[in-house]
């Protein structure tokens, strides 16, 4: 898992996971579908947010993520066979909300495919609305980022 | 399919499909996951395409479209059971390119619950380049909104 | 929804439901993709397990329907545009585990195109391991399929 | 890529692909849900595929496989995080049909979670007829498999 450390583009990232791009992944057009990306977006999510604590609040209090907004940005076609790296990382914190970054590198091509932003809000699946982000949560963005957000 | 009539949410799509929300389209948080409204985006994308003259160039000279980026903004938590209505409208036209407007409405919520907006470009997949958009295709468009895009 | 019962082929079904095809269903060799009928026959699975009363076991006490095994027959191929009816109906009751065979026709062909049977095993989520079928559920699957099961 | 050979149920395929078992994979029984396995089925049955020269016979004449019928025992329940080790082996081939055997072991549990059979076929697309298995492909495929099938 150390070979992505060459991809310059997800230097900035502290998550970093590769996937292989899946014959089944692709549609029509001959290029992996617009809905897959999503999911690897997704996939490198959910490692964040376990890093962060956030996966742990979700099991014991049903407190967790939930999406608000995304968008995705297409870059560059991608096509079976490729592997993925898919980087994950929080450029802003709110009350009850933060930002992540998504990078999608092609390893075939050696570039960034896919970029995208996520809106997600810490949500009380209990009680069906946003909770402040918990300190805990935020200062292990802090050190994941190795910076503040004030 | 006439009863979609109802939603004003979805009075200005000129395409509106009806698709039933699947079990197996929710994930853990027990909602249905982001990925799926993509797809269901991508549903109503294709039909309004087909209707506006891309799906033959496709078929007969290999231009069609491809997306070159997408937004989607989660406003409700779609469930199973459940039935959508997913429109899709044309509110911009470029030289190249579309701007395409989704709308997603809960059956059982009576209210949108997921929004997005794609912007669509005419692709030559042979040549894998992209060219203007066909006249015949602009002026289906504007049949289509009952409008003219400058 | 009454518009199925013209299918001879799943007269003998009580559950029938009817789900669009979808453009993105579709592979490179131009057809649904294998998963895509597996995805259905879990959600007339899924509709027949809540009509008998397994569904809400699993929301009170974790006691839920897990798949054992299942086949699938495919003899034609379905293409986008179309609407699939996708029948679920139970030919036999053991003692922790029933077999529920699926059809799914093709609405623009009037045939069935992918055939199936699932055996699915009543489990305990909590205990993590399978019990017997609840009297209740059994007699509403032989209410349902108009038999006993012996 | 070597380290599948540790997994006794594997040495007897000759393709062995590794896949991350992504969280989205689950569904609300929160294990990986019954269409993921059938993917990577397709996945290692693909690669397996192009080894014995039939995704080249589908790019340049049109003559590629084509699924039959399938089947899946699901042994084990499969959580995130996991990685899993897909294998594919022929252990028939016919005139125009071949039977391929699937196993996925799961790292975590280090022990096969899914079995399942194929029958593929060698289908014309032009034609829209299946058709007898070319000698290369079935010579690389005895190759493959260090026997011959008479």
């Amino acid at each position: 898992m150390s070979k992505q450390q060459n991809y310059s583009e997800l230097t900035d990232f502290p998550v970093v996971i590769q996937i292989p791009v899946q014959w089944g992944d692709q549609d029509l057009f001959e290029h992996v579908n617009n809905t897959i990306p999503i999911r690897w977006f997704e996939s490198a999510r959910l490692v964040y947010l376990e890093r962060c604590g956030l996966s742990e609040l979700m099991a014991t209090q049903r407190v967790g993520p939930i999406l608000a907004s995304m968008t995705a940005d297409f870059r560059r076609q991608i096509r079976y066979p490729d592997s993925v790296h898919v980087g994950a990382r929080i450029t802003g914190v709110g009350h009850t909300s933060m930002t992540m970054e998504h990078a999608i590198v092609s390893q075939s091509q050696g570039a960034t495919a896919v970029q995208g932003v996520s809106v997600v809000v810490v949500f009380d699946y209990e009680a069906q609305r946003p909770v402040p982000i918990p300190d805990g949560v935020r200062s292990s963005i802090e050190k994941l980022e190795n910076r503040s957000f004030p």
